[in-house]
């Protein structure tokens, strides 16, 4: 089945905001066991008109966003009627929909959102409970160049997402005679390389029947997704699981972050980081997830010396032996920060983000972590990740909650 | 000029990598005075022929991104040849420095990196020091369909950017004719809304003569780009001051984290931050300035009630009788944070990121800031931003930046 996908939006292609469309559609069809063939972007106005009848004789189907809303430059109802020479009619259903959307919010409708509520005539209207822009189904058999079914869609991912779920997927399941039991199962994995996996389980996945699987390298992770039957996909996560199970970080498409705060809630513990070198992106990490504050109670991001030995007691003498990005002094800021904060478990990083601060000895991209923990031996670890400045601070806060996932995971 | 970048490379299709490149041309044509009229992404492969003939027909400059590397799905270089009915031949100055590439590296080159050398007769080679790839450049004249130019560059943004701004871009400015006086100034202001601007001077601004401009809008920012002649841009420039001078962050598209530390350096101040809201985000933001060490020295991330008291000595009492999202333990955080850490200024913020933890009286998005400095009284803001966790804490720390950024400014 050959999709398409056509971004309608002046601001996309001035790099006013980012097209995050082309990636969203193509991990959603993935999971569906289908691939984009093409993803183009063209700018309001006629330029859409061009791309459509391109596009329909490629594809059997096609999914449009942007230019439903209701200005002069929102024209992609009107290029699809043109297009496919069918009329336009107001849906009485949708108008009045786009009506109590106003009204609901006690805002007048104006004239020109009139137009929204537009379609070609027999084409299915696609509620909208996010906006006032209902979507458009043109199904193949309407389509007298070529059956190519068409959705038109709205741009803002808060309104596009959710009528993607509850209008097209269903449609896309019927049309690619997608089987229901079909499902994808995202396995995350840390501290191993895209090649590990080539290297070590891609012909044995290759080898299980029904199965599809693809890899995403992000840093500090790789993401394998599996797709397929129940049966397939747990036969592919059992040759993972073999192979890395060390390096799981979920089997459920959880965050790193995620876990970690899963982990913590599951034992009951609370946390407490300190920070120099990823200067508080561990802390937001964590607290990005919902719930944070039941575990994570106290952040010390301790960026210079004297704050590492006033907040923490890391001691002058052992910065001035060992230097500050050293096993000790992260052993110390780990200790300091579990007796002041009085949590269960505290993580501590320390290291030489750049661009200047490297030494031969001590090279830009050197970072030292350490974990304490109440009746523990505290552990201490050296990691080495040569990035630029925000890639380090990711690479290394994302070994920070590693090491305390390793930690959580492997006690009792 | 019609202009279009076709991307290539299945990774993008899949949704593994997100394709920043549209964005990018578009920032990078904007600030030239041109436009791109479509991009297109296609996956690796066959793909490439048929869309690079499809654009041929419709541009006078096409740029196409990725299919240069070593492997069989790497065939942008072969669809163009055929494309153009041109022949490839090796290039000898492209195959001594990819030679040179792995040597330096002490690496072997293997066999197929070969055909990384190899270009359509009578093409120019673009040099890449920062990678195996070269680029290649069509001129129009070689072109027998349409005398469209054709750039054909590497996909990794590391290899890509400096190829475009030393290869690429002297050759877009005299294919278009863009004057060399021709500049850009990016203005970015905060605490204004998109439609600040355009009711307040975008009259003024379009009357300016010989002056693009154009919006992007972020969360809590909204940066105006100016476009022309050194005097055109000064004139641009002055309406906006004249009527938002005070939201003001830089004039020279510096971040507002980066605004915050060269004023800090400026007055030779130093900065301590109390977050509970936004996590360590404010702090994380700050680091990620190179050289904020210089001037940042302490982050308290009191996320529980326990660490705002034992940390920064906020009274337990104030917290009990107002609350923890409150002016007092706001303030109370700010003073303790400058008292502890012994910086000259400190801010704070604590607010209700959600989903859960509002009330009618303070629902989520509430927040309230403070900044304590030596020797001046603390100041407090209540700021609100509905937005979901993630835009929340982004917002918020916005916030607590501009506040430091105003307070710097206004003081002497």
């Amino acid at each position: 089945m050959h999709i398409e996908i056509i971004n309608t939006g002046t601001e996309l292609l001035l790099g006013n905001t980012q097209n995050t469309h082309g990636g969203w559609f193509g991990r959603e069809m993935f999971r569906l066991g289908l691939r984009v063939a093409r993803q183009t972007t063209v700018p309001d106005g006629d330029a859409i008109e061009q791309a459509l009848e391109e596009s329909i004789r490629r594809s059997d189907v096609i999914l449009v966003t942007g230019g439903l809303g209701p200005t002069s430059d929102d024209l992609t109802r009107e290029a699809t009627a043109r297009v496919l020479g069918l009329d336009l009619i107001e849906d009485e259903a949708a108008m009045r929909s786009i009506e109590e959307f106003f009204a609901t919010r006690n805002k007048t409708m104006a004239a020109a959102n009139r137009k929204q509520a537009y379609a070609p005539v027999g084409a299915d209207i696609l509620p909208n409970n996010n906006g006032t822009a209902p979507g458009v189904y043109v199904p193949p058999r309407m389509n007298a160049i070529r059956p190519c079914a068409i959705f038109l869609l709205p741009g803002p991912p808060r309104e596009l997402y959710p009528m993607f779920f509850a209008e097209v997927e269903p449609r896309l399941r019927a049309l690619a005679g997608v089987e229901s039991s079909r499902e994808m199962r995202e396995l995350k994995f840390t501290g191993i390389g895209e090649s590990d996996f080539h290297q070590g389980i891609d012909a044995e996945l290759a080898a299980v029947e029904g199965l599809e699987y693809g890899y995403c390298a992000r840093i500090s992770e790789v993401d394998l997704r599996l797709i397929g039957g129940k049966e397939a996909i747990d036969r592919g996560s059992a040759i993972a699981m073999k192979a890395f199970a060390p390096c799981l970080i979920s089997d459920d498409g959880k965050s790193l972050e995620a876990t970690v705060l899963q982990l913590l809630q599951e034992k009951k513990l609370s946390l407490a980081l300190a920070e120099s070198c990823t200067g508080g992106l561990v802390c937001s990490r964590i607290t990005d997830v919902p719930g944070s504050s039941e575990s994570f109670t106290h952040g010390f991001i301790t960026y210079s010396n004297q704050a590492k030995t006033s907040l923490l007691g890391v001691v002058e003498e052992v910065l001035k032996e060992h230097g500050a990005v050293s096993e000790q002094v992260a052993r110390q800021m780990a200790e300091g920060a579990l007796r002041v904060s009085g949590a269960d478990v505290a993580a501590a990083v320390t290291g030489i983000a750049g661009p200047g601060g490297g030494t031969l000895e001590k090279p830009v991209g050197t970072a030292w972590l350490a974990l304490a923990r109440r009746g523990c031996p505290t552990v201490a670890e050296k990691v080495f990740h040569r990035r630029d400045r925000n890639g380090f601070k990711k690479a290394v806060s994302q070994s920070v909650l590693d090491l305390i996932r390793r930690e959580l995971q492997q006690s009792p």
